[in-house]
């Protein structure tokens, strides 16, 4: 299969799956069990993600237990009323009327450790964050390919990292990128939620040409 | 189409697409120019990416000087030996072979920025990560759209972001994730070519049931 290209049809396939893209909270988890197959195919692309001299930096942790979900959504609710005060009064009531994650209502959670190497890694001397952006790359393989299996995955990032690797026992050196919702959904709706509930509108690309003006 | 699902020819499509996804680097591009339209379709992608709280914190800077090139391709350089003392010598005599980007070669190249937010950003507050994490998904969306475009992309790390920043009169508060190189290629390869040339081979997914062992 070397050299292998695609054509149109595969083409479409994926900017469609780009296009179809939401991020899941818990009003719109379904209950229905995620198959331990769907998991191990998006965790296959998770695998098959770019990373920085091949270095692989990442490590999950797959959580189904009904007592650890409900430590990490305190610590969420914990850290939204913490970041709730950043905002303006009249921002701070539309955000009280969101729902942000899906922790308790996703059957699957998996945290997303960077795990640095103990050995220097081609690529990441002059850019160290390299290792925590392979992770990412992971994530959004994951993201994509749950899209394509027509199975819902949220992005919670209000939380403390610190309790989550607590209550996870992670090694003291790796670092959350992220703690990922899982689940089979409702629907999946045309428009981010955020831009349907007025929180932020989509905008054009920032797109420079050669150089910014000075 | 709301609700829009997906069969398993789209899910076959992407998971060839991350398959096939290779880094591509200057021994590999050809100088065959990239159509307007080609390059919209992969800015396109990067747009429809997630960001915390809908930030769409990006911007993209499209270079195809050649006096550009030249100057980010010496910082290339510069780092590239600096980085190489970090290994053993038998690692450096296989550095000194590897071509690690394709600055000069590839038709275009692009340096995407993480531009933040003055205002305070949904989701930021616990992981202020967040931001530059929301631009790894755009810059992922775009590797896999090239791909599924037949077209090639290769992340250069080894570089001075500052020197970037001060060679496109970057903004002061944006800071570099990515430099990316553009362009058709003389072929994909079937492998990684770290894997292929042994610095580094491909390993199973670290995954963890619940909690790691104390």
């Amino acid at each position: 299969m070397k050299n292998k290209l695609f054509c149109q049809s595969d083409q479409k396939s994926l900017a469609d799956i780009i296009f179809h893209r939401r991020d899941i909270r818990g009003n719109n988890f379904s209950n229905t069990p995620l198959p331990q197959t769907t998991l191990d195919e998006i965790l296959l692309s998770a695998q098959l993600a770019p990373s920085v001299g091949l270095s692989q930096p990442w490590e999950f942790v797959i959580i189904r237990d009904k007592r650890t979900k409900n430590i990490i959504a305190k610590s969420h609710q914990v850290e939204s009323e913490l970041a709730k005060t950043e905002f303006s009064d009249k921002k701070q009531t539309l955000y009280s009327q969101l729902k942000l994650e899906g922790i308790k209502e996703a059957p699957i959670n998996i945290a997303v450790f960077y795990k640095p190497s103990p050995e220097p890694v081609l690529g990441k001397h002059s850019m160290p964050e390299m290792g925590e952006y392979s992770v990412v790359c992971a994530i959004q393989n994951m993201w994509l390919t749950a899209r394509a299996l027509n199975v819902g995955l949220g992005w919670v990032s209000i939380l403390n990292p610190e309790t989550v690797k607590a209550t996870l026992n992670a090694p003291k050196e790796n670092k959350l990128v992220a703690y990922l919702c899982l689940g089979f959904v409702k629907e999946f709706l045309d428009t981010p939620e955020l831009e349907t509930l007025n929180w932020h509108q989509r905008e054009p690309l920032n797109l420079i040409e050669e150089k910014y003006s000075i």
